[in-house]
């Protein structure tokens, strides 16, 4: 069954999708259209929404679902107008936390990802500067900064999750690669030797392995299922004769990997 | 006022977070001290949890914020005797989605940030791949794969926006800095003559751009205000002259620019 699902929020629409995109992929059995309308912050933006909304209704012949982060009253009742169900993220959650804090809140629209103080953006921004600094083993030299050292083989998601963790948490997150002559000689790199501690592995399923290697480089010795099982073999035992902590990959998102790393070592995050 | 808000997941707490984030900001006057606990996948795992929500409950003399989102109706059910006002939000939209679509939720924990189909997977790492290569004017033959070319002075931003809108969207984003040479001679530079069409571009107030690189090298010339002046008015001449789109972005967060960016230049997005 096919439904169309509207984003809709005075700012970037980030929340509302994040939002309701956790309860869609609740429902399975349906297929869904998404389309995100961010910055409507007038009622006069609201009904050109709403002229969207209702198109897709008539189109679909069912009701569209609408997910809506809108801080202004007036727009949001007007969007209410749409042949739609509406659900409005603030005005469910924004009543019972003034009643709790005793206190109104600012209906200042846009808030949610503020540039913060230069502080703060600036530790973001040295993070993300120092993640891809550090690269894929680069600038072996800067990892007494790094915080935290991504290893693993060849394409298991180093890279994104170093960058997430930069991105979200502020972490200065390195990655160093696991090569075919490290696992032979069952050595780590010597430029990891002096920061053991600050360690974490990243393995997958060879299958897995295979699969996105092939994508880059199709029918390679490098791309073979017989060549991952081995790396992927040997980056295990080596990271367990090392006692470096891995964690399988292979079913797990960027942001899952990178929440679960903050979580099991305990890292400091910088940023909320 | 001090309050303490703990965020509670099944799964990485993002969403959470996220939700949280954007009501907590709408109350300035409070300083909010922020936990986030996430795998609270059992009611053991929630006993642990509401340990620790009451233990700040009675440091702080007040009942702290609790934004969860809990699938298992049991964890919820425990995590509720909490001394805290719990706002859990799949208790709150889930009944009325389940109406609205004639269908149970799964129930399924941990979908939100699902990893795809190998296609869905492939495109967000090429993407995020892409954007890495293609940092800073680097690897400048690649740009007829670009999507994007974010251009402006250095340290307006355009890595990390570069960043976000493969990371989030899946988009093929390169930038190319904008230097002095170009900006006296007012002329593009030679390797983004051919795409054009691809470019957007970022500027920033002075004052800010002189508070960003006076953190990198304080009293250098680089970074002086009048420097920063200068760049910033000839970047800008130069962008209306060849008649490229430019956003401010002295205060906008890294996910405004984004998604701005998405928005104006109507780019189609590869993941949701």
């Amino acid at each position: 069954m096919k439904r169309s699902v509207f984003y809709v929020s005075d700012r970037t629409g980030i929340t509302a999708e994040m939002l309701g995109q956790s309860l869609i992929t609740q429902f399975d059995s349906f297929q869904f259209q998404r389309y995100t309308l961010p910055f409507i912050d007038s009622p006069e933006r609201a009904q050109e929404a709403i002229a969207a909304i209702n198109l897709a209704a008539r189109t679909d012949g069912q009701r569209p679902l609408v997910f809506s982060t809108l801080i202004n009253e007036s727009v949001r009742r007007t969007l209410r107008t749409a042949e739609a169900l509406v659900l409005d993220f603030f005005e469910v959650f924004i009543a019972p936390l003034e009643s709790e804090l005793g206190a109104p809140s600012s209906h200042a629209v846009g808030k949610s990802h503020g540039t913060g103080d230069l502080h703060t953006y600036t530790q973001r921004m040295n993070a993300i500067n120092f993640s891809m600094a550090h690269d894929d083993g680069a600038a072996g030299k800067g990892l007494s900064e790094a915080e935290i050292i991504l290893v693993g083989v060849s394409r298991c998601g180093k890279t994104p999750t170093s960058l997430y963790l930069a991105m979200q948490f502020g972490i200065k997150a390195a990655n160093y690669p696991l090569i075919p002559e490290d696992l032979d000689k069952q050595q780590l790199p010597s430029a990891l030797l002096a920061w053991r501690k600050k360690l974490w592995g990243l393995s997958i399923r060879p299958e897995r392995l295979h699969q996105i290697r092939s994508e880059r480089r199709p029918d390679s010795s490098y791309a073979s299922l017989a060549n991952c099982r081995h790396e992927i073999q040997a980056a295990e035992a080596m990271m367990r004769a090392h006692g470096i902590p891995f964690l399988e990959s292979t079913n797990m998102s960027i942001e899952e990997l990178s929440t679960t790393i903050l979580h099991q070592t305990g890292l400091a995050r910088h940023l909320y």
